[in-house]
């Protein structure tokens, strides 16, 4: 039986899913027989391997000779095609999916990726300079390594390119809106794989008007009708929206503007402030870490919390609205499927919605959590973006 | 009988107000005498005056000597006092009431204007640099002209100062946050006139969970909780939440940094991009006037209107989580109380709410224009800032 690669590479790691499949009818045929990442790439390297029982052990790195600063991105992506290809029960990998955040406007699905589409990617960098070269590096690589290994991209805004236009235009003048300044949205391999997991729930394949609340290091939510997004509430960056662990999430336009024009500040530095020093961990000055804050006595840390929440319900309120009602909101990734405070309180500030959840059934983490007579069904679903991308990937190889 | 005068003092204009009251107890009982404007200032000075029965007529202005460069807004003034004080049925001037943009954190009501007050309202300029300025010259050069006379400014932000902490926080570290960097919210003054006016209407002084569209050329959403703000669609500027005639309201802070960062372009262009050239008039690239917009078959100038009530459906549904409910929706300003076609597709777009509206009110501009069975009384109520300001200023100087 074959296999398929998904790599996801990000600033300092580098992560990998091995997945086999009975068929590919759906991303649940896919089973994951390893996971594990490489961390600390350039610094202090670690890599983590963890079998489908969940047995993690730490695998030795090779010497390496080879670059010169230390063993990074390159070094870990040869260490991994060696662990793949050597280890005892190796099988043939029949074809590797990548995580590439950008997609820009003409990718509106998966793809194959060859030279023209790696140049087409690259040419995307300018949207997301933190993240795409990350991306795109190792699917680079491995066309030179392995030629005739088929690789596929999945990207984190397609999901969101079949949105009504007014869903993804800022109001800018045309010119902007046509050289690709709008609302592209992300989290789309999470929310595509939750928007194929709650049918199966419901056993139709009709799910109705939903949101879903990706709730993790990076924060969004997203509204889907019958699976399709419709509205989401990241914008142009990975900045706006709810506030994030470090991230601000939406602010007024005018505030970056008076930051550089009236304080003095350089553009570097408000996107260091945006992107690193706000969010939760700028209003409680404590911690971007939602479990720290949690458990925290300080005013400040509930001060954050509190902040995360409000934000969580005005914006279900405004995809709500966008959706024309709400049939299910769905939580997911860490904060939305382990914080069980969290989800209690965006319950309680969606009350007006008619929704109530079953307090034991939440703080046991069950799969559906809202009371019997709840307007609103109210889930806890595990996301898997790795299995998502597997399911693309041999789908667009076979 | 004594009067009060209201002045509003823009870049290019100088609007005014002359009230007479009989009473104090609330706006309703202050009446324009006379309202008019200086309009043109420093180019084709222009001043016409408008009498309690509505007639206009073009008043005739001084030759101005005084100053070099044409007449402004200091001419205007005097011309103003003069014009003021020599008609034939003036009457003692109790009082003058200003319109000021930005109070900043401090000021959360109006208040008598003094040497030090005058100090610390210019303190706030850097907040507001295009509109504060305008504002506080008049009431400078007044506390010169008549210094017995007594003055009050009333802000656009006071009645936001109110709301909770979350709906006027960013999430950005606290240090900015202290030193004022919030959500202020404007049309103040607008906002808390409807909230006197519709318990009037209800004959109860408990109006309930409402939300107020303030949709002129700067537009707005406020929601008010009996009377009291509780959150609101703009932010730190005046930029912030819906698209207006040319402003670009809510955008990803993240796409003011690529313009600078990726596009080259200076703050000054990016301010000058998402304050002049964007909103309707971006999107249309026909005309930032919803009128022009309503009357043209052009698929961009549909495109624009579809955003714009496409955003204030969205902004409903948020301001309605805020509030936990709706009870009320009110439309005021230019285009609020005059777009007959806009109210029709905002309702239609929160008739998830149970909202409807009857065609015939609506298109004759009824003050009440739902249906009996609507979950949601819709409203059409002119608002005046001026007599909102005519009725502080006389409790102030009572």
């Amino acid at each position: 039986m074959e296999e398929v690669l998904v790599i996801n590479s990000g600033s300092s790691s580098l992560k990998f899913a091995l997945f086999g499949h009975d068929a590919v009818a759906t991303p649940e045929d896919f089973h994951p027989r390893y996971r594990g990442h490489f961390s600390g790439l350039g610094e202090r390297p670690r890599f983590v391997v963890q079998d489908g029982e969940g047995n993690a052990r730490v695998e030795e790195l090779p010497d390496d000779t080879a670059s010169g600063d230390g063993f990074g991105h390159e070094a870990a992506l040869h260490a991994l095609l060696d662990w793949v290809e050597q280890r005892p029960d190796a099988r043939r990998i029949a074809a590797v999916g990548h995580r590439i955040v950008h997609g820009g406007e003409a990718y509106r699905a998966p793809v194959r990726l060859d030279g023209r589409v790696l140049d087409d990617l690259e040419r995307l960098i300018p949207l997301a300079p933190l993240h795409q070269p990350h991306g795109l590096a190792p699917a680079r690589a491995l066309s030179d390594l392995r030629p005739h290994l088929p690789q596929v991209a999945c990207f984190d805004t397609a999901f969101h390119r079949h949105q009504p236009r007014q869903a993804q235009s800022f109001a800018l003048p045309r010119r902007f809106t046509e050289r690709g300044v709008i609302r592209y949205g992300f989290h789309g391999l999470s929310y595509e794989y939750i928007g194929h997991v709650l049918p199966a729930r419901l056993g139709t394949p009709r799910s109705g008007r939903t949101v879903v609340a990706h709730l993790g290091n990076g924060a969004s939510l997203c509204a889907l009708q019958d699976g399709r997004s419709v509205a989401s509430t990241m914008g142009f960056t990975a900045l706006d929206g709810l506030p994030m662990g470090t991230r601000c999430g939406n602010i007024d336009p005018g505030v970056v503007l008076h930051l550089i024009a009236q304080e003095g500040m350089t553009p570097e530095e408000v996107t260091h402030l945006l992107y690193k020093e706000s969010g939760l961990l700028g209003v409680s000055g404590i911690s971007g870490d939602m479990r720290t804050l949690l458990e925290s006595n300080a005013p400040e840390a509930r001060e954050a919390v509190d902040l995360f929440i409000y934000r969580i319900v005005r914006e279900i309120g405004s995809l709500a609205a966008a959706l024309g009602g709400l049939d299910h909101l769905v939580f997911t990734a860490g904060i939305g499927e382990r914080a069980a405070p969290v989800r209690a309180r965006v319950a309680e500030g969606c009350a007006w919605l008619g929704m109530a959840i079953d307090q034991a059934r939440n703080t046991a983490h069950e799969q559906r959590i809202s009371t019997q007579d709840s307007a609103v069904d109210v889930w806890v679903l595990p996301t898997d973006e790795e299995r998502m991308i597997a399911w693309h990937t041999a789908r667009l190889c076979r």
